[in-house]
């Protein structure tokens, strides 16, 4: 359908896409972008002030880390939820989460189409990677044993998530030919590649330091023998 | 397009339904059901006797998850990584990998028509669950210390593949009502359901298991601070 010289009744791709009910957003990219970020910053800035008040001690590697999954966890419940609550009639919402889905999907129209597999990834991550987020944020604070095996299985799932939905896409470009991405770089670069290239980067690091943590954790129990641990 | 009285030029569904290149398998599903149980049987026994071999001390449910561990390696491996590689064309295939393929399909089709989360899924199975379930049986028969986050890592990709594969197939039928499965309940009930759901009661124990596990040894660790520790 790319490149078919129409008139597409909306500004998104492939170009003629069915999307049932759409209704025109009033917001402007850098309005939406200006309310997307200070929401950011609302949530992490009282956050961090929280954290570095009741644990002084916390290094910042894990202060970073417990903001991190915060984050994570009001992008996915508030964010993504969201979307997986109003994925079949999302195109004619123009609440404020509906105008930054609308924004979003200029760099993929499959959230305006309820693509089966975006619209399941999306349930998902707001089901159980979303709580499980703010859990993991408190093990961290908290220093508690569950931590690392928290953090492995939320950030693995938002790895293979974020895989798979780059996966289907390029497979839908190369087998099928359709791009769901505006041309203009700024959609694919800026808004599909870069936003989605967070969830790929940080968990794949927090992956491999929980895999490492724990091994030490099992190599110094298994040194700790008991004639070496005082009755 | 599903119940449309149209004659198919094949028995999968929905009816009518493009499958380019398809040939008729040759092989009867006794036939195929007796390789695939061999074949699993002429993996297991060996591996039993070997790990008997090397580690007379290793409790049955160790040996069991090792056992499972290495049969998912084999199907990861094996029969999904055949698939990733002719997903485009497998229809076409009369090997016995493809005859294995095309007896599944009855129960979904989408394994024919090159569906484009369900290549995703097999590829990154075969390609990382698969070398790694192989990592992760010699881990437990070696006793590594990284063979609990290895084991929930890989648990955590079968799960959530497997609940993405129900959960799309789910929202295809519900939202665009179409039905990959044939109508006989044994392609349903016996291939479908039953065999995928190993994929998610094991994963889902093998998950439990390792965060206990994990969790006690850093609550261990924790409780031993250095005075309880011989100098």
């Amino acid at each position: 359908m790319n490149g078919i010289p129409n008139t597409p009744l909306h500004p998104y791709y492939p170009l003629g896409v069915a999307i049932p009910g759409y209704v025109a957003k009033t917001l402007t990219t850098q309005e939406i972008l200006a309310i997307f970020t200070a929401t950011c910053l609302g949530i992490l800035i009282p956050t961090w002030l929280y954290i570095r008040h009741i644990r002084r001690d916390l290094p910042s590697s894990e202060v970073l880390t417990a903001l991190w999954f915060v984050l994570c966890g009001f992008i996915h419940l508030g964010l993504e939820g969201y979307f997986a609550f109003n994925a079949h009639d999302i195109a004619s919402h123009s609440t404020i989460l509906g105008e930054l889905w609308k924004e979003y999907s200029f760099s993929d129209s499959r959230y305006l189409t309820a693509d089966s597999f975006v619209v399941c990834m999306e349930t998902i991550t707001a089901v159980f990677w979303g709580p499980l987020s703010f859990l993991c944020a408190s093990c961290i604070v908290a220093d508690h044993p569950l931590r690392h095996p928290l953090q492995s299985i939320i950030s693995l799932g938002q790895l293979y998530g974020d895989v798979l939905y780059y996966a289907t896409c390029a497979f839908d470009a190369a087998h099928l030919g359709i791009e769901y991405s505006r041309p203009e770089p700024a959609y694919f670069w800026g808004y599909y590649i870069f936003l989605n290239a967070f969830w790929i980067v940080i968990p794949l690091c927090l992956i491999t330091r929980s895999t490492r943590e724990t091994g030490r954790a099992f190599t110094a129990l298994k040194e700790l023998s008991p004639s070496k641990i005082a009755k």
